[in-house]
């Protein structure tokens, strides 16, 4: 398949803060037309009162989703709905024929019962299971022709991004990972809650759904046993910290032998991500800020080892609306169209 | 004159948080090629490890200031230096035909009395004066041909987009003018101070060289006698607010008469900002917040009348580190060089 | 009337910012036993599950509001509910001879007309007018002996205490003053919002409810025209920083004369302020920070004047919850009860 | 020994933040009169200047240290100083016979060679290994007669408090224990630097001294080796958040049996910590948020079990400049001078 010269583009779910992301990054695109922005509870309103940042940027309304008029007007679609809400809409999307990208949880686990565990029945049961899972890092080529991807959040993409090259370089034991994330609010979404409300977010941190409890862990399973070829389990714990965007998950990993080091886990990212745009694998011993990455589509990855216990720390940071959702959605639209993975997605990080 | 197809673009004082967003606006723009990166204190380390959110985007080394090396690798110089020390560099540059954007103080005011004033002996005598006043809206006509611009900083920008249209339309007295100003703390600069410290920072507010102390006063003042077409005093209360970018200027003014209210005070601003595509004039009565600015090379500004006592509230948002600095600069090279004013400055604020 | 060993104080409405700081001074207080601690609807709870900064401090239940089992248990009660609500529930308690403290507006405003235009119809008409003002520095003789207290809110208190002794030694104009206030998050209370969602509060800066709109404007004008003997009208602007607690009011005013610097107008707040245990008024030309205050029952006030212009710049700086709330109703407790002002209030500031 | 009624307390490093927080806890103490504030730089100095949250409570000039005065005029002296630089004067102190607190690490170790490998030589030799470990939830005893009191930081304390219970009961393996902590800046200290500058620290999140770096490794397992009765080692990895207070150490260690679950853990908490006011256990399964504990002395300890790994999470919260730092020693000192040990230090957390 040529690449098109222009791409046209939907946004359904356009007025959280995935969506504004999405606009941000769509409208900056060399090569797409946004074509229909799509939102619910704010459908007939300025989209530039819905999201201010938009002001003088994009004019028009917000409209209500209609599978038929996304199909007429737009190559691809970008659903960032929320979990279940998802399904029904990208089953109509796929039935149109539009390239899909789902940045919710609908089409991410491919087992099933896993799923119904997790989430409970599936809105779109035929699709279960026929979507790429939206790591470019890890499926590169698959995502080339895929119709419908699942895009994986924040969580699950710093963690495996950290984490992979260990298991896939046979370095670390695929037993007793433990992961250590902290993320910044706006992974919380864009309604408020007394979680969520300033002054009992602001100059605290606290974890989350821990134990087990967070829904992503069998997604984050999922992709390491891929990589390390058995079952993997891991620990997995989330916290909310004061600050807007970005997430840091520092993983915890034991070493198969005390020829286990810094350096070796470095290479081992370095061989795996050669030719991935999106991750930087710092010198070994650094400390990724993700102050470094707040606004961009690249992830930073960094591997220490603490030789009195020989636990390997990897430690990945990202801007989990970037990299850890809009970002990566961008960039898999841009393998799926033929274009530079990275197109659109240069841009350096706000700092500070 | 014609458009170069490409400019050749330096920075001189790259490493500070003006420098790495000068840098990441010129890494953007799809005409220039950054071929020089200067610093002093940090020349021959890597700009990456100086500015890590550049990490995987720019390699080499941050250089020493060499006016040549420039000249001859340059069409055109951003420094972003203290002021005093921008001087002589800008004198270098300008001797070797380089046009020279310079965004410190030296070379804003035109009355040498009032710069000996507020900042003691000039160091570069003979272009005193010389420089245009680096505001597009103001001075669009003149940046054409400019060879050397003074880019204003945050609060002059802020002030001056603010209280403008009252005077030009003469809707308000430009006797007592009040401009109580909020900033982010990046506008003091990148290096540590008791006053910038976080603990000392975060979870407080204050003004600083209030009563007509600060440095800017004597600038906003040129300005607004220059629009008023007499001489204007204002006092100037600048404020530091705990969050890293975003300038408030809350700017309050006596209306010359009843008939004055927020619907015409909007007419006289989106009448002067007519063409001008980095201010957005909002609804009467908005109030602009700087979270729907920050990261873009956008202001947004917008009135209200307290018709109880007559005073027009003039607000401007902006980010200080982009339309305060780094993207009002490249805004002036665009109009330099025969570009379109918002060429690589189009991107929509990081919302949140 | 002597003073009791011991008072018995009873919170209604104690799940609020406003409850939880009461809960938090009146537990610290030598003298009081808290007896009686109601919200709505979070009656039936255990208060350490709704506030955990109790947890281990505060056993028992939130209760559902009894106007008879407050008489029965307490001698004094603090209401901290919403305007509007407050008054029927003051009336039960009066009605029953409780001493009672006010934080809502229901009881601020002596004008009945201009209660109608800010706030509607009065819940408890009898009452109406019949409350002491609770600004100890003001009201301090008349509060020893008032059996219903309404107690400012924080904008009113900070920007009355910073332009009181300005009016009171006839040192700057009534007309024409500006009052500019910024405020933490807290002010807006516990139930989340969209505009105090940690993601579109942090990192911004805005101003609401300007030009005159904010309910606060007529108090601040009553008490401000009392100690002018003759109507005072402000215009007053509060902006939204991102931070917890505190609040910092700059308020312009026209100098009377040429010798009115900032040495007088420290004087004059001297004057005004000695015997007051909770102002401490500043060196001229200082800067406070609500920093310095934050958990403090102190609000520090500082003056400057702009020579150029001769505006008086009078700032004040206190927290909000604590001088603007609680603080400043225990502080009323202590004068009703013939305790000493500050009892129980004497805590230095949490810095940082 | 009887309590004294009385207790004449010196501050020596009063003007940092654990100094500050010192005065406002011993101000605020009822049996404590602060008698000396010591200061090297700052000596000469008003201290209200020097700390201006004292500003109308603490007369007085900050004092440069003199052993000899201290004797004559305090009974206690608490030492808030940086390592190395304290061991000299904790032993002027105790040669003068001055019941010696020192917040510092130079007593903490009572392994010679350990403190030797991760600080150099010691600057006290004699006294080296004669403190008692201020942890009262640990060494209560040992506390009441204890002259030198080494008191442990906040990480320690934080870590030590969470792991503690499940060694002491014997629930968790001790070995492969994993400690990640998370961190506020005022435990960095008040000297500004680059890794605490505002612009660098708020909205971003970065672990720093990992993989076993962090001087406070050995501290937290001579601890819990003690408590295990055979070796602990620990991967300690600290974080810094974008706040001001507090610290979160979430702690990941194996079970030793199926039968371990959160009620388990929290039991063996309870029992370990009865009789401790400052240790709140919360119920199985609970996330603490630093939120709730700051300005307080109180830490929060709660468990979980993720019964798919057998990892058990414990977590726990303090405030690292109140019970991780001044708090605590006030606490010690109330041991060792008979009285109550919470005396002083009941506040509740500021909150928000």
């Amino acid at each position: 398949m040529s690449a098109p010269d222009r791409i046209r583009a939907s946004v359904v779910g356009a007025t959280g803060y995935t969506g504004a992301e999405l606009l941000r990054l769509l409208l900056g695109h060399p090569r797409v037309d946004v074509t229909f922005v799509g939102g619910h509870a704010k459908a007939g309103e300025p989209i530039a009162r819905v999201l201010p940042s938009l002001r003088g940027i994009l004019d028009g309304l917000v409209e209500a989703f209609d599978a038929g008029a996304v199909a007429a007007r737009a190559d691809v679609a970008f659903c960032a709905l929320p979990h279940g809400a998802s399904a029904p809409i990208v089953q109509a999307l796929r039935e149109r024929s539009v390239v899909t990208l789902d940045l919710s949880a609908d089409f991410r686990l491919r087992d099933a019962d896993a799923y119904r565990t997790w989430y409970g029945e599936h809105g779109a049961g035929a699709l279960f299971g026929h979507a790429v899972y939206g790591l470019p890092e890890l499926h590169r080529e698959e995502l080339r022709t895929a119709d419908l991807v699942a895009v994986p959040g924040c969580y699950p993409t710093a963690s495996t991004l950290a984490v992979a090259p260990l298991l896939a370089s046979d370095l670390v034991s695929p037993d007793g990972i433990v992961i250590d994330a902290k993320s910044g609010v706006s992974g919380a979404g864009r309604s408020p809650s007394a979680g969520t409300h300033f002054t009992e977010t602001s100059e605290g941190v606290r974890a989350y759904k821990i134990a087990g409890a967070h829904r992503h862990t069998p997604e984050i399973e999922q992709e390491l046993s891929a990589i390390a070829r058995r079952p993997v389990r891991v620990t997995f714990t989330p916290h909310l910290v004061p600050m807007s965007r970005g997430i840091l998950a520092t993983a915890y990993a034991h070493a198969k032998s005390d020829a286990v080091d810094a350096a070796r886990c470095t290479e081992a990212a370095r061989a795996l991500y050669a030719g991935s745009p999106s991750v930087v694998v710092l010198e070994p011993g650094a400390c990724p800020d993700t102050l470094w990455v707040r606004g961009s589509n690249r992830a930073h990855v960094a591997y220490s080892v603490d030789a009195r216990t020989r636990l390997v720390v990897a430690q990945c940071t990202l801007d989990n609306l970037v990299k850890g959702a809009a970002g990566q959605a961008v960039q898999c639209m841009n393998l799926r169209f033929g274009r530079d993975e990275g197109e659109g997605l240069e841009g350096a990080a706000m700092f500070p």
